[in-house]
């Protein structure tokens, strides 16, 4: 695969019917990208790759830096990131300011998926961590209603994130799907607000091929229904 | 790509939307497989690959053998189809017969693509061709309005076709979707009903790898709404 093309593991509306006891080994994940986002087995944390490392920010605040042979995702979303579009940027209404700037940076963009990274300090940044499923096959909106949220203020860091066109709502997350780790990668997860403090860097890349993986040989991917639940994906990873 | 991976140049959509003044030569689609369905620039007739040979099969009822270098298409999915499943079957009540000998033959297969192919004698065959956009940006359904049908009877052909998930409607067609040509390669359009005559054989590949191509640079795909009229592309795909 070439520099900004997405590369996926199996559907987010697989989590959200509960289909996370299974996966590929992050190394083959990380073939295909440098840059994204994913979840853990059972739904136990925020996935983040950040320059090909892996990192996975728990419920408890702890980040483990991941080992990515031996270590399985149900659900991962990468690219081999190389901005196109790089600029500075004063985010102060976080994720409405960002998905202005995206807007107005790539207006033709709408219909495509857009990866994005922002480096910086933050102000303000709250994020969720999953705990994980208390038994298999537990949806993904019931796993985030027990979410932990963490607040932290003038916290350096980075934002891993895409933005995906409405189409693939049910595949992935349509609209800005957003993870943050902190500069010292012992603090992170999904974001849920933030404000940044003064000007951030941005680096945006247009990414208009899509490749999709799915699970072969699951008999829990096979047999889940993926109704597509656009509230609650909305509610949870918007 | 491997064989038995689908891959899609753009999205239904988009042509339910009437984007179908673009599009990339039918060549580089060929990269990517053998065996297809597709339309043409403004959505004259319908487009079957097999083994590699490109046809337009136009409303008035004539089949054109495509030079793949000098011809566009604005929509395609093809795959490089290697059967794993052989078998033969008489399919009296033709696509609801298909779909159940498909769900048999894979039931495991609900949440992955399939590709089919039907080699033999159809006692009847029904199938339509849309004649193309009166203007630019005409929608399918409407461009549908005017198709013509054609029956034949005691023809020998061969069927191409996909089975698509649920939750890839929109981006392609949900369910089965076929294309026929006859073995004189002089007859053909998108399948509405057909039944055989005796048995004919049957070719079938689960696939689980999905790459999905958008239009880049394209102002009518940028621009377009892109929504989902599952209804309508039900109505004029299904």
């Amino acid at each position: 695969m070439a520099a900004n093309e997405v590369y996926q593991y199996s559907l987010i509306s697989a989590l959200v019917d509960g289909v996370a006891s299974n996966g590929i080994p992050i190394s083959q994940v990380l073939c295909h990208g440098d840059h994204g986002l994913g979840t853990f087995q059972n739904m136990v944390g925020e996935m983040i790759v950040l320059d090909g490392e892996v990192y996975q920010m728990k419920a408890d605040g702890s980040v483990v830096h991941v080992d990515p042979q031996t270590t399985i995702t149900p659900f991962a979303t990468v690219a081999k990131f190389r901005p196109t579009t790089t600029t500075k940027a004063n985010l102060k209404d976080g994720k409405k300011d960002l998905q202005a700037l995206l807007d107005k940076l790539h207006p033709e963009s709408r219909n495509h998926f857009l990866a994005v990274r922002l480096d910086g300090t933050f102000k303000k940044i709250e994020f969720r961590t999953a705990g994980g499923q208390c038994r298999p096959r537990e949806g993904m909106v019931d796993v985030c209603s027990r979410q932990t949220t963490h607040t932290f203020e003038g916290e350096r860091g980075t934002v891993v994130g895409f933005r995906c066109p409405e189409y693939v709502m049910g595949i992935n997350v349509a609209g800005d799907h957003l993870h943050f780790i902190s500069e010292d990668r012992e603090r992170g997860g999904h974001i849920l607000g933030f404000e940044t403090e003064g000007e951030v860097g941005v680096g945006v890349a247009v990414m208009s091929r899509f490749h999709l993986d799915l699970p072969r040989g699951d008999e829990e991917f096979d047999g889940a229904r993926l109704v597509k639940d656009e509230e609650g994906i909305k509610a949870v990873e918007g």
